[in-house]
């Protein structure tokens, strides 16, 4: 390689470098404001994450960065770099272009809009007040439109919108899952709730000490292989992980003494995307690629470990011996009552509520409607009586009002149309994954049995995890299954598990 | 103003805002690190640190800025701005020149220096190694005679170091302060050590249950009128407290079940340093002026709330009884006892062991050496034995080894030549003004006495707190008491207090 190449070379990653770090500064950041940051220094606190933020994007927009990228991409530079830089260059490109095309003024105009309008979100959603929010949601749906414009429309024009966060995912290829998917689990769920044999879940409605609850959070992380000095458990009232580098990731739960699930799956469902963001290989350290590779994929693994695994059988003739010495008046029951109550099926109103098989209702309302927005031209006027008769036709259940219909998610409020999908296509990933895995791995089940669970991060580690933003979704899902992504893997599961539940 | 000024004006002001925005995301970043950071996160955070450090320096020392600088001291536009804009002018100004006159490549060589040489100290400490140290001491003394000479020396060398940390301050000012003070209290030490009347020190030294200790430190600080909504308390390994804004301050203590005094001052004194910060004055938020003013006025805030209120008999005339509550077996004495027990004067080797009376003496020391250093040529090398000399002298007593002797502080280390007197000019300020308080609040002790210690914090507010850096450590001791740093005060203080307490 040339003098010349190397220089560019060098540049181009000192600017990735500054970008990740700036990155990972917002990151602590946004970490403190959701753990404990006084309330009263909010407001100064928004200046400097306004300004650091403002820094970055002029950083990772700046010409010379484009000019670099345009040197790294020439056919020949491009065969003689490594696949890591290959790779940081066509990420870099995507961004730089997505956010060079948007001006400016158009975008700040956007980030005052989105951030009042999640504001009158939350006081609609309150009030059940959709008249209110509907001007907002309008705007906000011309801005996505205009954004569509700007990037390019793909073979859709919502394609563009699911890309920012399933690279390379489309209608078409959505279309398909979500068919399949919505084709057998409509039934499924019918004949669920028309079972005689519905579990009791009064044992999980008791009062339980939020320190013992604590106690059994840790335990199940270590179980699971999170590395403590590479990481920490706190509180928050909405849980999430954050992966600050793979050193320090961060996840936090909220502990209900009204509800025992609450902390239980959301610590494994935050540790499975804590045990992604820790075992991600140190080569990417620094550089943008040291993360999930889409939320898809994040979903994958944190819906694997809270579901697949935290919500089996076999987890459970494991572990629910340490969670009754924990709770023992609470719990006076056995195993297989246990699990069954954690597995309740129940068509219902709320997502975030929802159990494993019906939430990809949820899901698959959502996304056949921001398919009608930006595809069709559905105006927000018409939003809730399409919420409502999707809810009544899949679910069989409608709401009394739009704050448990339409506006119970906060989602469309700041513009994030193509987030939900990714949900579903954890569950699909990770039941496909899964299949593999029982292959893979000898006696796969008897290791959960035993609470042998680091072979499977170990596994996950060398498919999955170590590749951060080094493997696309599709990739990962071809090299790791051998076939792209297909929804009955999940349907197989979902109909052995509950069939089993519900003697159907 | 013409509209060109208030070009100028916008951009200056945007300008000290950023930097302040990076201020202040180092803060948290420092924070987390010392509170709870995850070990295997440190290296990646150092860099992330590096590189917000560097994107700080680069915007505090652009040539731009230099330029607005110049334009906004035209005599006819200063007389033109406010208060607040005039005073950030020539703070800017100032920090402007001491940055630029370095060379970025002889900054770069001193960082990396001194980076190593804490490690070195860390380990010459432990071992009594003086001459694995001595090296890195020499240059680090010889990097600081660069700088001096770089920065132009005072009206002598070592006081271009000083104004570093307090601002104004100088070795002609020190010497006649440090002077009357070491006059006084080397044979008060003396007398106080030939005294038949010593208290027993034994109850402070049982056990104390770490809750108890740290419910007790929060009800001290929400009596001294601490905001928890604008700031909190947590633990770590060295107490240190925080302003990342006036609404975000955050202290934290450390709690020894052997020793119930160490978080009981603790957190007290970082409280002290807490109560300024919360209560500087709006308009400064966001400017490079919103912190105390020097660390020698720091410094006078933690010792006037440890010291002269935390460790007067009032104070504890009304809070022993709620102390005892909490440790019913362990304190079984009455509160004169207590009172006795938590002002032992005794001379010492260790600075941060000391009593209030003894710790002066230990900076007088350093700064009596830095001055020989930096004035006389001293080399490390005569370090040692000079050190050794003066707590002979000066406090009776020797160190065995140069790990309780000279290597005993982290300051030299890390080149902060100038800090030690802070200490003492804290003290010294602190009395002086607490004279001041007795005069002009009704009743001052009878407050005290009552608990009553929000006027206290009120008065400090209006005297000192709200300025911020909007005034000068000599302009506030002169606003406030009507008189410049008079040492007669703190002695005069510290011989009432003690002469009674050992019935001299």
């Amino acid at each position: 390689m040339t003098t010349s190449v190397n220089g560019v070379l060098d540049s181009f990653r000192e600017r990735i470098a500054q970008i990740k770090s700036y990155e990972e500064a917002l990151g602590v950041l946004y970490w403190d404001l959701r753990t404990g940051a006084p309330r009263k220094g909010m407001e100064a606190r928004s200046e400097a994450i306004g300004m650091l933020s403002g820094q970055m994007f002029k950083l990772s927009t700046a010409p010379e960065l484009g000019e670099w990228l345009t040197e790294l991409e020439d056919h020949e530079i491009a065969s003689g770099l490594s696949e890591i830089d290959n790779r940081l260059v066509r990420e870099t490109r995507k961004e730089y272009d997505r956010s060079v095309k948007i001006p400016p003024k158009l975008y700040q105009e956007y980030v005052v809009l989105t951030s009042q309008s999640e504001s009158m979100w939350e006081e609609a959603k309150e009030k059940s007040d959709f008249a209110s929010f509907q001007p907002y949601l309008d705007k906000i749906i011309t801005y996505n439109n205009q954004f569509i414009d700007l990037w390019g429309p793909g073979a859709s024009r919502y394609d563009t919108l699911l890309d920012s966060y399933e690279p390379g995912m489309t209608t078409a290829e959505l279309d398909r899952v979500f068919g399949g998917l919505r084709e057998k689990l409509v039934p499924l769920a019918a004949a669920i709730a028309a079972s005689p044999h519905q579990p009791e879940s009064g044992i999980l409605k008791q009062t339980f000490a939020k320190d013992a609850q604590k106690k059994f959070s840790l335990f199940i992380l270590e179980q699971m292989g999170f590395d403590f000095a590479g990481g920490r458990l706190d509180e928050s009232v909405h849980p999430f992980a954050t992966g600050l580098n793979p050193g320090d990731v961060r996840i936090t739960t909220r502990y209900l003494t009204d509800d025992v699930t609450s902390a239980l799956f959301g610590t494994i469902h935050e540790g499975g995307h804590a045990l992604y963001e820790q075992n991600i290989m140190k080569e990417l350290i620094g550089t943008t690629l040291c993360t999930g590779t889409s939320m898809g994929i994040h979903e994958s693994q944190s819906r694997f470990w809270e579901n697949v695994i935290g919500r089996s059988k076999p987890f459970w003739n494991r572990y629910f011996g340490d969670l009754q010495k924990l709770f023992p008046s609470q719990l006076e029951v056995g195993v297989e009552d246990f699990y069954r109550a954690t597995n309740i099926v129940q068509p219902s109103l709320i997502r975030i509520e929802a159990d494993e098989l019906t939430y990809n209702l949820h899901i698959i309302i959502r996304y056949e409607m921001e398919k009608l927005i930006f595809n069709e031209g559905v105006k927000a006027s018409e939003l809730p009586a399409l919420w409502n008769d999707k809810y009544r036709e899949y679910l069989g259940v409608v709401p009394q009002n739009d704050g448990e219909g339409v506006l119970q998610d906060v989602h469309w409020s700041g513009g994030a149309f193509g987030y939900f999908p990714s949900y579903s296509l954890g569950n699909m990933y990770a039941a496909q994954m899964t299949v593999t895995m029982e292959q893979e791995i000898p006696g796969f089940w008897g290791l959960v049995e035993r609470g042998e669970l680091l072979p499977i991060k170990e596994w996950l580690t060398g498919k999955v995890y170590q590749y951060g933003k080094l493997r696309t979704p599709s990739e990962l899902i071809r090299d790791i299954t051998g076939k792209p992504l297909d929804p009955d893997y999940l349907v197989a599961y979902l109909e052995k598990k509950y069939r089993d539940i519900y003697k159907l």
